[in-house]
């Protein structure tokens, strides 16, 4: 029972640092000058950054609201969530390197499958810290809120775990065709904005608790 | 009446990728080490910047008081409105690089027509989301707070919608004269910050629920 | 007694732009790798580097204990205040550009002075601004908390308007001596922190509304 | 008695001062285009980077928690703890720079030296101002919430000050070894991390009070 602590402001240390890697994405993306004699071109050949600035937002997107959810079901953190939330954060923040290297790498034959696979790796890691994020919360009741059934723990667990399958996928598929992959991690990301939905099917009574 | 999200954390979210957005936009702005020998006729050719500075922080200022005002007015969020504002930040954190584009082009012929419409296309999708958020929310009046009157739903209708239609004019002006135009985007930030005034202008019980 | 805001969003909103436009002042600060031969005398070399980051991050932090103690004496905001507040933080979000500016300039017997006196007038127009600010504060007294004394406002008052005052005398001197005008920058910077003190001294209940 | 400080807005500007300096950590990390022929071997060689960027977070990580344990025990802030903070929040967002002139010297013989101290240098007055932040609450017991034991002041004053005796002798190690010395800062770092369950082991009614 010892070793607790408060969630709001582990939240909006988060939540910072999550609102921050999303809009540094767009630092990585500019049009050459020599580019400016037909501009529309230029920007229209930016296409890899754009591809991985979307990639990456949604991504981080998507884990926000994963985030969200398990967050609001916690009465407190204890020092193991802690931990694997500063790893989550410190694997979040270093997305802006392998996204930029992507969107550069990948139209280069040369380069492309490493920046692919080092990319997809990030995002397993990520995906892999979310789980155990939740595992955490799953294994140790006492940190959940009391009215947080075995259904909901339940179906976080199935919400959050697949992602990392699907990463392992695309990163294999990465090896073969890495531009197929590059848009792979893409539709990954949708499906984790979409999927969030599920996560709180079953809390009738948020409104009041806001 | 099942998928809810409470809305404090997706605002202090929101508020973190606006606030950054903003503070970006800075980093465009240098007077080059060339123009050191005459540094206030160096400071003065930098107009381009402080005009795409200006307009993009007055229309994402303009922006995050609509955005206030509408949050005000939730109870709770769903999965449709967490998507929207999902795209409308995406949108918001791209806006830095269009504005890097409007500054480094407006003065050579070549690349400033290209460059002040794609910055108006921009705008313009910033707008069409920041409507389709209301447009969720007015659609299900279960996500509001029961003191919401039809009133003040149609009064931000109206306050959201025109700002698409001016940025479609300014955007046609643009293909004919792009320096007036970048002018024009201006005029409309500052009109959606001045506007923003309307959207409280029923509520007289606020100072209490704050 | 129609249009009300509540403050707490602009609170976090503004706090975000502070926060931001602080931490950004760091990235102008480089040794240049032909320094690193010799790297204590480059770390030594970038002397107005560190002058400029310190005289910006001191005035934000100044100007940050100034904001917090006038929104803690807002019930709420209206039109006007939601407008000068946003005035306030392009302001502050600008800075980054004159203190790069004053950083690269200050060893340039050509550039100096045009440079010191442009980060003057920055720091000018922001002193100018957190006036404006309290004095709309100060002439619309429905929008302070109830328990708000004549003798706090007028202490406000006292304690935000000199700073306009000085800066414009160090501007002055900046025409002659621009160096020493820019340690005098820093000098205003540390009396606003020190001065700040003052604001809260007459508020003796504020522990249980925090 | 008099003069007061609320703390939920210091906590809020310092948690995003501190999201923002974690954050920015990752720019300075980049494979250069001549490395793209063999990008594994590219991403590899940027271990000074990695290295530099885990000690900081890591670092950084492991201050908010000490930070948020802090703030927790106080009732408000004196004008001395929002000077100190302030300082300590100068120092924090200082890191970035020395963290990337650390990842760039350290595999330069002429340089790594000066690198791995001014680095260092920066830690230990960071680590001083932490100690101090927690010596004034310490001082002044009116400060600290009254459920607050002296256990917990005593605890919390050994959990901090170590960190200081560490950090010089990592230092001086520096003067010898300064690649073993820069592995040094990360075990500190992750160190200060686990450490900081313990400031928490006394209090058994944290959940409420969230």
């Amino acid at each position: 029972m010892g070793n607790r602590w408060a969630t709001g402001r582990i939240e909006a240390f988060s939540d910072g640092v999550f609102a921050i890697a999303i809009t540094l994405l767009v630092l990585e993306i500019a049009v050459p000058r020599s580019e400016f004699g037909n501009l529309w071109h230029g920007i229209g050949s930016q296409w890899p950054s754009y591809l991985a600035y979307a990639t990456s937002f949604v991504t981080i997107g998507g884990l926000w609201m994963v985030h969200h959810g398990i967050f609001r079901r916690l009465q407190y953190a204890n020092s193991a969530l802690m931990r694997i939330n500063l790893a989550l954060l410190m694997a979040v923040s270093f997305l802006p390197f392998p996204t930029s290297l992507l969107a550069e790498a990948i139209t280069e034959t040369d380069a492309e499958r490493a920046a692919v696979i080092f990319y997809g790796a990030t995002l397993l890691l990520i995906s892999l810290l979310v789980s155990g994020l939740w595992g955490i919360a799953a294994r140790n009741r006492e940190l959940l809120r009391p009215e947080v059934t075995d259904q909901e723990v339940n179906a976080i667990l199935v919400a959050t775990t697949p992602s990392a399958g699907f990463y392992v996928g695309v990163i294999v598929l990465a090896i073969f065709a890495p531009q197929v992959a590059a848009f792979g991690y893409l539709v990954i990301g949708i499906l984790v904005v979409l999927r969030a939905q599920g996560d709180e099917r079953e809390t009738r009574d948020v409104a009041g608790s806001a």
